[in-house]
């Protein structure tokens, strides 16, 4: 299968884009005009440039407003042909008008599309004709297919598009029905669900399949029926995609098409978190209050282990205290590592004394490591044992958030999601005193992750990040920590009077020990603590009654309030 | 009139955003209750405070999904009493149900409310319901109305508030028969007309009055005309606002209701640039190609004036050139000024030597200061002549564009607007190679600003300003000019492949001399050219024949690549 991107996908100049398209691994790209206009490249040595990339072009879009007015341009048609024979383009993508002069007359489409594809065909070109979703008369890809089939000409076809397609809530089921070698070229983007204006929606939230909410997988299952052959090229137009680094937002790109083709290694069955690796200085005392001992210091790495019961911590010292790793334990952890590889994940090369195991890593987009540990844990030899793991309240890692800058909201719950192969959960707004964040959970395999991204840029702040422990015992976890001395995020007095009011519990305990409380609507209850912050980094104590499964969001202002008073 | 804000329009602490209240002048406040709830101040401090700061609370809110429910929490009801005893609150906002449980059923609403009215007044409250865009059964203010009047209790009034009553295309007429002294509170916003979810729409997207597309004076007439006599107060949810310097939005928040209420010394009559001040080495040589010459020198000042015709531009040495001042010129730079003053822009104290002219200036949000100049053009006899201004091609500024931090649109779109008394003109956005930018042009008394504003953060690039200079003779214009060795900006090729094929026009002269061409719908035509950048400055040339009213938008984006490619 053939991998296209279009340019308006990406920052930059041409140049910047064709060179972040070809460094991700795609094959081809559509050339978006205006990206062509502005260039100072000539037509004939943009071609000369994608030749020495080694990319096709596979698309030249779009041409607007052609078909269904009184007086079709052919001029302006013969002028972009001459542009496309310059720069060995094939096919034109025109798109249904919006012209308010554009009338609603199939027939007279069909023949003005007929004449413009033989026009084509005198040059070897062809025509993709494509429903815009916002189409004055033609916003479906049913009808553009009629067109299509009544202009009956061998060099026009159809293109479809998964935004204006499933945007409408069209059924996709209908494409089965188009003979694949019709179907002359297809463009996909996903989008999330927002109740807002089509026009809108598609110009500025786009996103790469597996970061919306529409059902592309199921999409593709058509596309496939139908016998399409021809690329699998994303177009999304996206706010945030067009304004941060092409290179990076290519293989962002590319790994979506990549999980939505599902030729990947499955991913292997994961069995909770194996550990957490926290950089940083002067979390110890917090580690040690809360019931951790170290057990272990590594055998060639200034790194330390530290236990209690089943969890394990590795701590080394860093500048900021933030978390640097997650480690899961996958059933087979090469097959994980395959999978991540094959989602473009960089693959960590890390030194290893004689001896010392070999812990598979990758790095997230964000530069935390994300480590596949086997069920053996076996990279636990490479610490010279110190004592033995202590029992304490704290059974296992909960769930691990991770903060993410303000753009890299869609790159990294996509990251997160494919190669760890995790389900999204929910995902909430809140505010927070520097602005709303956006948090999105993701879990799989006893493996929870939280995202938290700002809306905006917080003026500068760091976003925080932190381990959960669960506990079936917050009280005693709570009351044993504040007796190690253990500092705790101070919970305001009128937090516990709006609970009371709320929900009518009884708030004397939570009180005393700043215990956050939350009830869902099936009776389950959640009571939270969370630690002072050190640098970047906190820990949460999690009990969770009756199968509450979030992660207590109306309780998130609350806390993020608390720990802007901290600082 | 009493002027208020409501706590959740900022972001910050709850100190902070009191603090920035009382600083831009407010009187009172309403508090958002999550924003007490979150903060360490017990409800008597925060009466505490807010009596230190001189301010009123004028409204407690949001109480929600009380009525028209089968079983109303009364007990909910008394706790949020007690915190309002206690914070010396005396009114309570109760806004329509969304829950799923409510019934459409206005006696059993009414009497629900009148009960809680009933508990409030045994405690010296009161009780303002409100009419939410989104209820579940009561969206519509008239409909608040008609149950609060059959609940008929004199503790028991209506809030309005104008985004839920205009986001509905409701007519705002109907509040004249609603007598006065049952209006217990107004709530005022703005908003951009958006095709959206107006849940949404309302929690993202609110503004200032001013800032976006309601008629609110026409809303005010209405509220006047009724007899309201209660606080202005303003309520406003907006990523932007909530998550910048409240200081500074408490600032925008007083202009925008100063505007409103219409109190304000009448804008004096332009009459165009009185000149514009360049500031940065290194663009003589770019004016003295267009056609200008020193023509003096500053008394006192290292600044030099520059002339062409009638084109003053003052020119002085800064880091960075940039433009550092606008000067118009007024009937009445005095009133100029007492206006500009009440709507809180900061008066700037300028050292003068003796017998200079006192030229009265204010400072932008942005740093740009903005000059007052009479119609005797007294201010140039500071300068020490050293020559006639020569006669050229340009014959006056067309325009200035001012670059704005992506954070600021709102707040200087207002404040040029206000200060200067503009028209606003069209809006655009218009895609750079560094994602998209947002323009918004203003107008009046031959002034003509536009404000360009990415909406994302350019990865820290600047983004330039220029000074446009109108002709009647572009093409001798830019023949001397780069005759004269004037680099201008390079245009691509492709460009005018384009505008052939798209408006046949021949374009031979326009691509020898790197012109850019735009045609509108009456057959009004512009032409322009651009110099190459300095610093953050370049300079436009303009010609528009016909009539031609705009900025040529559909050619922004190829001087954002060209530019692009200059670096």
């Amino acid at each position: 299968m053939r991998r296209s991107l279009a340019t308006v996908c990406l920052s930059g100049t041409l140049d910047e884009k064709l060179d972040a398209a070809a460094a991700a691994g795609f094959d081809g790209v559509e050339l978006f005009e205006p990206d062509v206009i502005a260039s100072p490249r000539r037509p004939a040595e943009v071609r000369e440039r994608l030749a020495e990339l080694g990319l096709t072009l596979d698309l030249y879009q779009p041409f607007r407003d052609f078909e269904g007015v009184p007086a079709p341009d052919f001029a302006r048609a013969e002028a972009k042909f001459d542009v496309m024979a310059e720069l060995g383009a094939e096919l034109l993508l025109v798109c249904s008008s919006v012209s308010p002069e554009a009338v609603d007359d199939d027939a007279l489409a069909a023949a003005q599309l007929r004449e413009l594809a033989e026009r084509a065909a005198a040059r070897g070109l062809r025509i993709a004709y494509e429903a815009l979703a916002w189409g004055r008369h033609v916003a479906d890809y049913q009808h553009a297919w009629r067109i299509v089939e009544r202009a009956d000409h061998p060099a026009l076809g159809l293109c479809l598009d998964s935004f204006h397609i499933l945007s409408r809530g069209s059924d996709p089921a209908g494409i089965r029905a188009i003979p694949g070698g019709k179907l002359f070229f297809l463009q996909l983007a996903d989008a999330p669900r927002m109740a807002m204006d089509v026009l809108q929606w598609s110009r500025h939230h786009r996103c790469f399949p597996g970061q919306g909410g529409f059902d592309l997988a199921g999409f593709m299952e058509h596309v496939r029926a139908a016998g399409y052959a021809g690329p699998w090229s994303l177009e999304v137009f996206n706010d945030v995609f067009r304004a941060v680094d092409p290179r990076r937002m290519a293989v962002d790109a590319m790994r979506s098409l990549r999980l939505l083709e599902g030729e990947l290694p499955a991913a292997a069955p994961l069995s909770g978190y194996a550990f957490a690796e926290v950089a940083g200085q002067g979390i110890e005392p917090l580690l040690e209050g809360l019931g951790f001992a170290r057990t272990g210091r590594h055998r060639s790495k200034p790194v330390q282990l530290w236990e209690q019961g089943a969890i394990r911590l590795v701590v080394n010292q860093g500048d900021e205290p933030r978390v640097a790793a997650v480690a899961v334990e996958s059933a087979e952890p090469e097959r994980s590592v395959a999978r991540a590889e094959a989602l473009l994940a960089p693959v960590l090369d890390r030194a290893r004394g004689p001896g010392e195991a070999d812990i598979s890593a990758v790095a997230a987009p964000d530069g935390t490591s994300v480590f596949f540990c086997g069920p053996d844990a076996g990279w636990v030899a490479d610490f010279a044992p110190e004592r033995p793991a202590p029992d304490g309240p704290l059974a296992r890692i909960d769930h691990l958030a991770l903060a993410q800058p303000f753009d890299a909201f869609d790159e990294a719950a996509l990251f997160y999601r494919a190669v760890l192969a995790l389900e999204p959960g929910g995902g909430e707004e809140s505010a927070s005193p520097d602005g709303l964040v956006r948090s999105r959970a993701f879990g799989g395999g006893g493996v929870r992750l939280t995202l938290n991204v700002p809306v905006l840029p917080l003026n500068g702040r760091a976003q925080l990040q932190h381990v959960a422990f669960a506990t079936t015992d917050i009280v005693t976890a709570v009351r044993r920590a504040r007796a190690a001395g253990v500092p705790f995020l101070p919970i305001p007095g009128n937090y516990y009077d709006d609970l009371e009011a709320r929900l009518h519990v009884d708030t004397a305990e939570l009180r005393a020990l700043g215990l956050l409380y939350d009830r869902d609507a099936r009776g389950g209850e959640l009571l939270q603590a969370f630690t002072a912050t050190r640098g970047r980094v906190f820990f949460e104590l999690v009990e969770r009654r009756g199968g509450y499964a979030g992660h207590g969001a109306a309780n998130t202002p609350i806390r993020m309030a608390a720990q802007r008073e901290e600082t």
